[in-house]
């Protein structure tokens, strides 16, 4: 188990592997081979049979073939795939006008306006800045916090991912050992509450981000900012305990440093709890940042941040993104904001999100190789272990059960160090009913698995 | 003239000025009030009387009052204001399918065997990796480069743009004093065909791109790559003598480096003479970066890598852009080249800018601010100056001209050190009829610009 779990360092979990000896159909290698010629070496597919996906509406995705899969993976299209009144709004938006923020326009003002009104203090009163992906938004947002601090200093947790641009990658470690993190980089370890004893947890937390803040000074660096996801969705999903981070955002601001909330995955009502994740840990970013489900799967991304923040750098250095913000971004975020707040998928994630964790809690007790069942609302992680007295992690379990779900034609994914931790993250319109279908194919696949071992 | 163009230095070419005591709309003055709020001070407009633009078709734009202007500046809308194939085959997408790369689809892989099929060697048989945004492209470009040669050195032209991303801002000189270059960036002075005779310039470039990559050496860097615009659109735009990059090229290569084509600017049919940029110059780049015009407004952006280059990066560090190559992305991407292609837009590029440099050659002989005209196809600089014998830039007319065209609702913009040069690059279906329109404007406000001194 170690070994296997070694090995997967620094590789992408649940991955297609070329090199295994998979029986794949004809059409399926052809496409492969196709993309390994025009794509090339740095492109990865998921799962062992790749998976040829050629229409969406909801919560359904249909193959080539006509197969029909429930889709229990994909948070960016967060209202649903195909969702009409985004579909309609930027086809209203394409048609009438596709331009950029240096002439006037009311959509970003209004869409400005609601968004702040979801924040607290003091990010309620700053300003909104959209760029088009999250790598961009946490690239700015470290780029304001060097240059407001006038330190370069950057700590994230052990297993982070915040972006692929030069900069954001160099605070990404969960990208593998092939991927240089910064030498102005420090981490702190996952906050792993399956292992660590809450009021420890919280108390070794702030430790570590003490020791890493002094090591940076030690080192002539300085603190620039603390930046994390709130869920640590790729350090394997903990949203408990809530009061985690609040000690970090007093530490990280007696040190100078700002405090940037990654709401990439834990934003627009994914948690169930609150609008964004960091308002369950009761903090007061200086920055948040935004992306993947902002615009439903347009392109649109950015930061919401403090004014006093970014006053100095918005004088001194222009931000201009020719795309960010553009008339038809902005419709597809009004959009998708709308659907979210029509429709309460707050409420939804929180009533379906606790259906299937009340389903998984039954599902361990006929199937131990379930080890911790965490998440809040529709982020949802399972931790596979081969024992459940050592806890040891289960990466091939994870893996088979990814792939096993994957031919009943449910999609998850599975994430953390260990890569033994099942991503369950569906679009936020995800029903009782299929939270059901998900419940069914799990219990059947965990039942496969154990046969076959 | 000297203490204007100095005061440009490190502002935005034709920012409004919200100091300066403008007589605006009550409307305007509201949302530029509503801006400075919710946006902040990192936002900027363009001209002393912003535009509030509502609609666009074509080569045309409406504001708020119906009042149509003509574009000759929008170069992303390349195929034209709500292109109607476009916005068709957006929506098309949107309501069927929008995902991302970690599935399989047909539509990426036949945009880039097509996209490939329009470059030399070794792009040709090189790989496609696609982004958001031009700035994503260029730090893509620069990652690879730098993981490549393991070296970090960058060379590129003194009033260079390449990204707003820290990375690429990082070696973007003309973002101004306010935003520093990194150590391992080294400048070569701007071409200036105006300034500098076309033999002895080719000759004076390759020796201060071998200056910078000595200087490099001796400052233990070393070169990653010479990154270029062949158009040098933040420069001045200086689209002659085409001999220029061909010997740079021999020097970056011997020196280990990489050969970054930027054809953010200058890329699909822009030039009138070649699909990119570069081709006109006859050099064969490591990686090409693409942007701006290539989803005509859609959030999409690339590189064309060639497969040497990219091999190892690719397979020690993935590359996944969430939003990169999605469906709809592509959709974009292909049926603008398809408009491209089937409308010869390469054509009417030649063509239409040829009528147009005509055309100010004629206004120059009676407008003796105009001391140079430059270019080629539709991305065309006029270099404006207070007396031609001495070459001295005029910026004040430069400003003038800009904001006279706007009042009469031409809109174009300005650029280079001096931000003396007009910027002409409009769609590129930019019509005979429109190109008349232009010049008529044109010589109305340069013979009232004249009149008012």
């Amino acid at each position: 188990m170690t070994a296997t779990s070694t090995s997967q360092r620094g590789k992408m979990v649940n991955a297609f592997n070329p090199d295994a000896d998979a029986k794949l159909p004809a059409r399926t290698r052809e496409l492969i081979e196709r993309r390994a010629t025009v794509l090339g070496p740095a492109y990865r597919l998921f799962y062992q049979t790749p998976v040829h996906i050629v229409r969406g509406l909801g919560t359904k995705l249909w193959d080539e073939s006509g197969d029909e899969y429930l889709d229990a993976y994909n948070n960016v299209v967060s209202v649903g795939h195909a969702n009409p009144h985004v579909v309609q709004a930027v086809h209203r938006q394409m048609e009438t006008l596709c331009t950029h923020t240096r002439y006037l326009h009311d959509g970003i003002l209004g869409y400005a306006e609601e968004l702040r009104a979801t924040a607290g203090r003091p990010l309620t009163d700053g300003h909104l800045m959209l760029t088009c992906t999250g790598s961009e938004a946490n690239d700015l947002a470290l780029r304001i916090a060097k240059h407001r601090t006038g330190h370069r200093g950057i700590i994230v947790t052990s297993e982070a991912y915040h972006g692929n641009s030069d900069l954001t990658a160099s605070f990404s470690p969960s990208l593998g050992e092939g991927s240089p993190l910064g030498t102005w980089v420090r981490r702190v370890p996952t906050p792993d509450s399956y292992r660590i004893d809450p009021a420890d947890l919280c108390r070794r937390f702030v430790t570590s981000v003490r020791e890493q803040i002094a090591d940076l000074q030690r080192h002539g660096e300085g603190l620039a900012a603390f930046i994390v996801d709130s869920l640590f969705s790729s350090d394997g999903i903990f949203s408990e305990p809530t009061g985690l981070l609040g000690p970090v955002a007093g530490a990280v601001h007696e040190a100078g440093g700002l405090f940037i909330a990654d709401e990439v995955q834990s934003g627009f009502a994914r948690s169930g709890d609150a609008m964004w994740g960091h308002q369950r840990h009761q903090v007061q970013p200086d920055i948040m940042t935004l992306g993947k489900p902002m615009g439903n799967g347009f392109p649109v991304a950015g930061i919401v941040v403090a004014r006093d923040t970014v006053a100095r750098f918005g004088h001194e250095q222009r931000y201009f993104n020719t795309f960010g913000g553009n008339t038809v971004a902005v419709a597809a975020a009004q959009a998708t904001f709308e659907v979210i707040r029509d429709q309460d998928l707050l409420g939804n994630a929180a009533r379906v999100g606790r259906e299937i964790r009340d389903g998984l809690r039954q599902l361990s007790e006929k199937h131990d190789r379930i080890g911790d069942i965490r998440g809040t609302g529709l982020y949802i992680g399972v931790e596979m272990v081969s024992d459940r007295d050592g806890k040891t992690p289960d990466a091939a379990t994870a893996t088979a059960i990814v792939n096993g779900l994957r031919d009943r034609r449910v999609l998850i994914s599975a994430t953390g160090f260990h890569a033994n931790v099942l991503k369950i993250r569906p679009p936020l319109v995800f029903s009782s009913a299929d939270a059901d279908r998900l419940l069914i194919a799990l219990d059947d696949t965990l039942s496969s698995v154990e046969r076959h071992e």
